[in-house]
């Protein structure tokens, strides 16, 4: 029941059944969130171990002139970057821990090029109008940042290797150009993971700008959901054997391992990088919290308490990502309106309905108790130009709660789609 | 014995005497440091029970859309920005909770001005050079930060009641200077409290800049170390009576309080600040660690449970600072070669040696073991122009320890003077 091919009369009947469908759902005055990557509370109780580690451990006192407690150790406690260092594939001598937020890291890396500049170069606020990559759809919090700094976005589309790479080639080429983000494995929202050429390739850019930075967000580097999990190839060794490692700047998180709101955020870089940056973070803060980095020690011990840990997480969120799957493909299956991802881990589900109808479904879905990503979110200023992607969390709901919503998504695409199509034929 | 109407001869013996003792400390081989303003490990043992709190809870989870172990709430918890406000005298409102610094904060603020500006102005990296002031002697850290960002820094003379206000009213007419660096309470390292007067001045200020800020670092508020406390007048309430709020930034933290390198800081504002600044910050971060501000909350209580923890901490601090003091009198009371402070509260004694004294006299106790801060840190650029200004910091070494290290520097203040006036006179 291809709904390109229908006779205008068919089309009508599936209208009048899903508004019909979709007035039920909304009689019905229900809640339902799907907005963000938030892990649910069962995922957060996986990690409930953290909160007891330093209850059963007194060591931080111990040592005077080394207390976890107080003041110092800029860059953060050795163990913890041991643990980053496996995950990022970044030596841990290399790794600079901050609190609980990677994205501030992120944030500040951006300030740092405008404030004081890469690599000997002039500040980014000095240089007249600067542009940065954006691999779209992407994540929106990324976008943010750059456009709160003024600077000019340019997207780039996301192939099934990753973001355009022939296209970045060529736009670092352009000296005003002077970055790229990138959530190379399990990539938000498209649960992408770069190919190893593309990975090749990031390696061996030479943009035109020497104060070019690579943001490598690899929020989901342990975030597998499948039994056939995604393999991205190491961007740091590539780096090294191509010299160009000065161009990278690496960052993680345990935000979806550990607590969202309480875990431990890494960023790694090159010897030449981290020293500007422990110049500018030796000056921000007396270091950062060792009592929180103390406690993900003593419960995650070492990568394998990682991946352990993450197993618990598959076994919460692999079965909704299922739902999500199966009720697309039984409502949507031969319908030809929508295409999405099929990835095998990170948080998201990436929906592509009809040109034209993103806002619309979202729209609709609000109307019925359903928010969703806003349409547009996952591209630069907002603007997708096709008005067709959407992105899809379905870690935060309950199972029950998933499927109702995802009902009432797959009504509300139908009936955006039959809308569209029947005005087109009017 | 004033060492000013010594005969020669006297003063060499007197030289002599001081080479002998300090001959025989060198030779001891001590490793002593006062260095910076560190709670000892007693102190820290006074604030366990903030790790023992959330043990013994579980209502984070309960109530799904508000888990304070996820993302979100980008101000901090309720109950926690109460006891800031009581602490702060700001209203809970307008209170941002920070992560575990509030340097960090400070150090955010000045890239806000820097990259976005205050008031609507333009971003200060837009409008050529400007200015702080910087009352002297003041904190190396504050210093630092405005240093970081190329800001020009003036120095402002600390007076008895605080920085030479009349001053600041005049240097405020250029329109270039953007800003005052200000620790209004037992000031570091002065230990002096803003007089009512000085409070009210600054509420009062008509700087020509719209984008001056005062940077109100209450780093002591509650820091109290005698039966005779000081009180510091309600800046927040002077400002708003006057219709200066938009000036002020307030800032706090429980790092001196509960543990330095894992408290809770704090951000107060105006409303119109506040927006502002938001808008930065829901940028940058998901939200602070909510669960450390729980820890806080729940150990706390509020400011009553504050105020009783702080008494603790006197206990500790108080006979340390006694010693201090006792040694300086003992040693030094009639020699008319050193003055120093005698604090309410805080973390600093405040020693003034003779002109041209200070990097000898920090150089001689470092050749002998003990690490002081360094000479002229507490002036902007590390320059001193007496030559005269050191910091004693007693609060980390253990009492015994600290005896050693005030005999020491007593010593060395002794041998530094005697070896001017004896070259004076030759």
């Amino acid at each position: 029941m291809n709904l390109r091919a229908m006779e205008p009369e068919q089309l009508r009947r599936l209208h009048e059944e899903a508004a019909q469908a979709y007035a039920r759902f909304q009689a019905r005055g229900l809640t339902l969130n799907m907005e963000r990557g938030k892990p649910c509370a069962e995922q957060l109780d996986l990690a409930l171990g953290v909160l007891e580690a330093l209850h059963a451990r007194s060591e931080f006192a111990n040592s005077r002139g080394d207390d976890s407690r107080n003041y110092g150790i800029w860059n953060g406690l050795r163990e913890m970057r041991e643990i980053f260092s496996d995950m990022m594939g970044v030596p841990a001598g290399d790794i600079i821990l901050g609190n609980n937020s990677s994205l501030q890291m992120m944030f500040d890396c951006i300030s740092q090029g405008y404030t004081h500049g890469y690599g000997g170069c002039e500040p980014w606020c000095r240089q007249g109008e600067i542009k940065f990559l954006c691999p779209a759809p992407g994540y929106d919090r990324h976008f943010a940042v750059t456009e709160y700094f003024g600077i000019r976005m340019i997207p780039v589309p996301m192939l099934k290797t990753g973001p355009d790479i022939d296209l970045v080639e060529q736009l670092v080429q352009d000296p005003s150009v002077k970055g790229i983000w990138c959530v190379p494995k399990y990539s938000n929202p498209t649960g992408i993971t770069y190919s190893d050429e593309t990975v090749r390739r990031f390696a061996a850019l030479h943009p035109a700008a020497e104060d070019f930075r690579i943001f490598w967000d690899n929020a989901y580097c342990v975030h597998d959901l499948t039994d056939t999990p995604d393999t991205l190839l190491d961007l740091y060794s590539a780096c090294e054997q191509a010299g160009t490692l000065d161009h990278v700047l690496f960052f993680a998180s345990t935000s979806k391992i550990s607590f969202p709101g309480a875990g431990v955020a890494a960023l790694g870089a090159s010897p030449a990088n981290i020293a500007a940056l422990k110049k500018r973070i030796t000056i921000q803060t007396i270091g950062p919290d060792k009592l929180n980095q103390l406690r993900h020690i003593l419960f995650l011990h070492d990568i394998h308490g990682v991946k352990q840990l993450m197993q618990g997480h598959r076994a919460i969120l692999e079965p909704k990502f299922n739902i999500v799957l199966d009720t697309l493909e039984k409502a949507l299956g031969d319908m030809d309106i929508a295409r999405w991802s099929h990835p095998n881990g990170g948080y998201f589900v990436n929906l592509d309905v009809m040109n034209g109808c993103a806002k619309r479904v979202v729209s609709l879905c609000s109307e019925a108790g359903l928010t969703l990503t806003g349409a547009g979110a996952t591209y630069p200023y907002g603007n997708d130009p096709n008005d067709s992607n959407i992105r899809i969390a379905p870690s935060f709901p309950p199972e029950e709660e998933l499927k109702e919503a995802m009902q009432l998504l797959c009504i509300c695409i139908v009936l955006a789609a039959t809308e569209k199509l029947l005005a087109e034929r009017a």
